[in-house]
């Protein structure tokens, strides 16, 4: 059975993201997700920027982290990103960031759904639904 | 049977605090809880800081929220604080952000252990413990 | 002669202000300035997000910070706003941000052009420039 | 008369970066060269860190922006870095950011001191000085 893809995201810790004892403080890695959650999109060919001129944005609904090892400032971190649900009308992530020695730092799960930029629902277009199907990882056994 | 206290924090929405849209930034919304926890543990007698003096930290293990509503620009947000587990080893907080019109907005939760500044497990003094007990609201239904 | 007032904002250092070696990260005093800044429109009877509603903002054309002594973790701070130049046009704010023991711990400056929400200039009502005009110190001797 | 060496560092603005209305909040700009900072040491040849771990570090004494249009959500930008000061007790950097069609968004200054963690003054490395030479652009007419 093939496995999912996963996409990368690269992110050099920063004396911004840290905080006292150093270590990226906890709400950081939310940002550095929606950075690493940018890119996909617009590596998938569908920018959330060009989403939003067809009147599509994706709220999040749920954010969740699990706080695995600290991350310390210039620490080279990857966060690995792949879709453990997929619909017209919601869609899930589950992140796992790591050193690039391959040490765990944290893993999350953010959930969306799709909503004009009105806040109703609305269905993704079709094209976009099958541009990210191949990052369906299943739902995680966290 | 009685219920468990809640501590109040009530916290102005800035510009800081928002994005695109305006509305406060998902992440964001942990910076205000950690705000309300540092305020309920000093005002339970035992601020953060005196107890990092005394060798006692409270690293984050989880993290998750909820969002049911945005909270915008200028809102005034009052932030209910309770405590869902409590041993000598670990408190889990409950968290619900609400306008102070009672619209709820987010619920949450973060996880932490004690530990001693070098990471290492270690029970939290028995005094504090027991300041803790109050608000001790049992886990939550969510 | 009389001097300005000077509005006064409180402000308690958390963590997510923090960075490594535990002192607050050199632009969140930004942040805390614009939480200040608020309040202050706010008890002059004119809040932002009302002057928003009459199709007038105050974007910031130049920002400007000198660092005196790091604030910590947990240290109570006081920011002290006044005005150093008032027109219908702009305005220029300047803080002083001291210990509640009165060590100054940055000084600080925003200037601001009053325009539109579609940022064309725009003159502010005579009311509020009246209202802010008790708060204007003339330019410092920085 | 060889003009200085300028380092580029590319930034993609995230919604973490931006604020009601759809710019980048004006703190945010400082992150941004933060992040650029750190880049230029290590390319350099002198991480942070590892000056760190030599007992010398770069604390920030000022710090100043000019905002000359505003960057929105899913712009690349390019932070242009020089040096107008340099020592071996101080340096100061200059930043422009643009657009990567060309358009300036923020010019910048910080001014750094030589210190140990200790906070002392300190002298850099002379290996260091010779390295950040190549970058030193004189004072700017600003």
């Amino acid at each position: 059975m093939k496995s999912a893809n996963r996409f990368e995201f690269l992110h050099r810790v920063t004396y911004s993201d840290c905080t006292v004892g150093n270590h990226v403080y906890y709400s950081r890695y939310f940002e550095i997700v929606e950075a690493a959650r940018g890119e996909f999109f617009r590596c998938r060919g569908f920018s959330l920027q060009d989403l939003q001129g067809r009147d599509l944005i994706l709220p999040v609904i749920e954010a969740k982290a699990l706080y695995h090892a600290p991350a310390r400032y210039d620490d080279a971190l990857v966060v690995y990103l792949s879709i453990s649900e997929l619909s017209l009308l919601r869609i899930h992530f589950l992140y796992e960031i790591a050193l690039v020695s391959g040490l765990t730092i944290m893993k999350g799960e953010t959930r969306h759904v799709c909503t004009s930029i009105l806040e109703r629902p609305k269905r993704m277009p079709k094209e976009l639904n099958v541009a990210l199907t191949p990052y369906v990882a299943g739902p995680s056994g966290r």
